[in-house]
């Protein structure tokens, strides 16, 4: 089942910046690095509504992508900043859903659309995501 | 308009070993790393059928990703040998589009599942396939 | 011939943060990122002086790493905040040396030692360094 | 103490191609790529000794990096082949170094040079090398 989730309160925009060796020889972003920028984007949406990725691995519970598309529009280049615009879509039993938008920070034209689907899994295989934990993902982030 | 193509000329199998930096912390294939494997399957599956890339490139012709999804079905490990399943599945006016199984080498179990598209373009933007180049997809590999 | 350099000019700190797929199965940052945090931190220690390296590629001028050594004395960990001090130390005719240490941002445990020698080359080969440009690098960040 | 190693034993040549994504802006192959075929290459050597690193690794014993210098000569580009060339140079108490020479297959030309010293380590921390360890290691590869 999935749950209605407020989209104001679901979307986080987190900014890097390009790095030159997650360009290629074509001189722009290689397309594998976008999946960096979506990691570090879903570690901060946590982070900024109270949930540390790291204390949860620690306790043997991961996220890890089960699921991922992206279209490319637009190249992004070295140095640039980039908006990662993340929303979460859906919580479900046992995985949630992200959506991406990924621009240039400069004039908004947008590079990247995309999605992941997350499972939650400890070390015996799929981990029910506790009402506890659904409704601080819930939540607006906080700063 | 896409163009009928015979499977099992279209599809190549390439077997890559899984490196130490592309695990991750969870002790398992980083899911970035895929995105190399099914890099090096395309790259490969060219050059069985008579194209060098980095020839293509030099003249200022590339194939970037313009679209990508996968489905993350069971993890690959350190140092295990992954057979990467490449079909071309679509001839397009400027892009092409191939089809990927990974799987691990011992067992065949499924790793993962997806698909890319990638355009065809120059310095100038989308650059049409010609003819010959259709022709020469379209053959079984040669070695 | 190298140039006497003012320590307290020549030195940046750069902070950034350890990101999942820099992690590798043994739980930690994998050797090879730290040439990414290394790599951030000079792009960044130029910007604060005024040079954006971007803008110099663009002029078909680089900075490639000829030389590289490192020592590691304990590991960063994922979402570590990591602290990059980097000096420059030597600047030649045609190249210059930066110094680091790497150090965890919570407590100060110095991660990593290390340096690189970069040097200046444009389309040509070796590229002298202007006395515009060693003056320019010479001046302390603006920020 | 160190002890003295037959060179041609020592000595492997591992080849590996390099990858689209190991590419930078400037063309050629990004400076820390070259981490990833030492490590390939070092994972190699072992196993043509009967050294299974995974499974050393699933043990809880480790040889992480914990020196490493190097020297860029020449570039290396997109799709060509290159020789890792490694040798074991000595065999500590707690630690083992190897050099190398990384080459261009089709001509020899050198594009990189230089070492790395391992430390082993198990979970509590530095694990000495087992006399039948070390004896493994001064062997021939077997293939």
């Amino acid at each position: 089942m999935t749950v209605p989730l407020d989209p104001a309160a679901a979307r986080s925009v987190v900014r890097v910046r390009v790095r030159f060796g997650e360009t290629d020889l074509m001189g722009v972003v290689h397309h594998s690095s976008y999946l960096a920028f979506m990691e570090v984007a879903r570690i901060e949406w946590l982070r900024r509504r109270g949930i540390t990725y790291a204390a949860m691995a620690e306790h043997g519970v991961h996220l890890p992508v089960v699921e991922l598309s992206l279209k490319y529009k637009a190249p992004a280049r070295f140095d640039e900043e980039i908006d990662v615009e993340i929303t979460l879509v859906e919580v479900g039993a046992v995985s949630v859903r992200f959506d991406y938008r990924i621009v240039r920070a400069v004039d908004g034209t947008v590079c990247t659309e995309g999605m992941t689907r997350l499972a939650c899994v400890d070390s015996r295989g799929l981990h029910r995501i506790s009402e506890e934990m659904a409704a601080v993902i819930r939540r607006a982030e906080g700063r």
